[in-house]
């Protein structure tokens, strides 16, 4: 079922709790491809209920981000959550979820804030400011929906691990799932984004997992110096990559590592064309 | 009912909500006096089941405030409770609230902001970062009780403005109560940092309220001139009291009025001693 408004859903759901079914949630911005199915599956099995939600956020997007180009394909997306046993697609528009009228910034708008410690590297770098449209965003979709579980991709690991920090400090009753990063067969992490490359600029996007698989083989073999793992990097890049990062990270309070452990993500974005992309892969055995 | 763990309200309010009952929040820092005692009573009468949350939360103390030496009178705060009603006094430490071991800053905690139009102004101005330490910790309230309704006095009126505009702009599905001020019979506002007033201090902190109430008095003659209503203020003051603002101000959104009309609060605040008291009044009738 299709909704557009925030009063529709949180009726279904006033009734579904006084039910005692429990409710998942899926927040994504649409343009729903594998990866996000795999959180559907994953909440619809869990949960006795779930509700997408598909918003194009703008306070996430940063100046000169592709906010109205970025894809929207609100009737497929639909179909794909009905087959995959979606109860409630939830699509406000911004004027449902920010009113109108104001401009949205922290002149006029509460911001749920992340600690700057999590958000000061990786794409937060580049990014300023989009972790706190992530987290204010995040936070409305909790109240709006108050859902028991929430699913999340390993894809944006550096969100998960903020969205995890948000729902620890500010004691919000929900259970953070996260669910493992969806690959093409050539190893090319799923991604809306995707959308952008051109035939040629998807094969070299392959670089990205490769880079990561290949530092986790060296890993494998008992490597743990930081610069060693990353020199088997460079060798796989070309004139074609912009790499704007490559690090090694705490798995659950992104500090950075001095050695590679069991507890370290690797994290990488790169640029191929104007399509920036990012990856990143878990040390773990 | 006295508890001290996030846990332990959580198990209550779960059961309380099982059983279709309504659910009031008082947030308060304790030192409670009538005024907190209006709140409780308007939350006992309206709801089937009332908690009281006591704590005095570290990140909303401006450096140099009174953190330390703020009453804290948690047996006397629950007898009071418990004669009201109360079902629940949730006094937690710091640390439950908090979490051990790190710095209470934006670089390693969840804050909610509210928007800067909000607080570059009246109390704000002096008290820099502190409604964000209160609508962070009403945030965390909220989502640890999840009450129905929560209630707040008019005494702190640009807290209660600033309280709304978060459940507004982030969803919460708490509906705010704001309750009247309760004065003394000379005028005095209640106020638990009354206790730092000496007799002779306490006073000369009645010309708080006679300058509220001399501005009400004129503008009901029929007065709107801002300047001319201030002037009246400006002849009761003396040596002993230094006034740090008077404003008049949107009831709803804190733009300055040029014109006092019905939608208009006067806000005062001014130190007595080292004690900084504040008032405010409405000029509607």
């Amino acid at each position: 079922m299709l909704i557009h408004t925030i009063d529709e859903v949180r009726e279904h759901v006033k009734k579904w709790k006084k039910e005692g079914l429990s409710v998942g949630l899926v927040p994504t911005m649409g343009a729903l491809h594998d990866g996000h199915k795999s959180l559907i599956v994953n909440s619809v099995e869990k949960c006795d209920k779930t509700v997408v939600s598909v918003f194009v956020n703008p306070i996430q997007f940063c100046p000169g981000e592709d906010l109205d180009k970025y894809p929207r394909t609100l009737e497929e997306d639909n179909n794909l959550c009905e087959n995959a046993g979606v109860d409630i697609v939830f699509a406000p528009s911004p004027k449902e979820m920010y009113g109108e009228g104001h401009i949205l910034s922290n002149d006029f708008l509460t911001y749920v804030i992340p600690p700057y410690f999590y958000v000061d590297k990786l794409c937060g770098k580049s990014r300023v400011g989009h972790f706190d449209g992530v987290c204010t965003v995040v936070n409305k979709l909790f109240n709006i929906v108050q859902p028991d579980f929430a699913f999340f991709g390993q894809k944006d690991a550096q969100q998960l691990i903020i969205i995890k920090k948000m729902v620890n400090d500010l004691n919000i009753p929900v259970e953070i799932v996260a669910c493992p990063i969806v690959r093409e067969k050539s190893g090319l992490a799923l991604s809306s984004r995707n959308k952008y490359l051109s035939c040629t600029e998807k094969e070299e996007a392959v670089v990205l997992s490769k880079i990561l698989f290949n530092i986790k083989a060296c890993y494998n073999t008992g490597i743990v110096d930081i610069e060693a793992l990353k020199d088997t990097a460079y060798s796989l890049l070309n004139e074609n990559h912009d790499l704007e990062y490559l690090e090694f990270r705490d798995e659950n309070d992104l500090s950075e590592k001095e050695k590679a452990d069991e507890n370290t993500r690797v994290f990488i974005a790169l640029k191929i064309g104007n399509v920036r992309l990012i990856d990143n892969i878990s040390l773990k055995h």
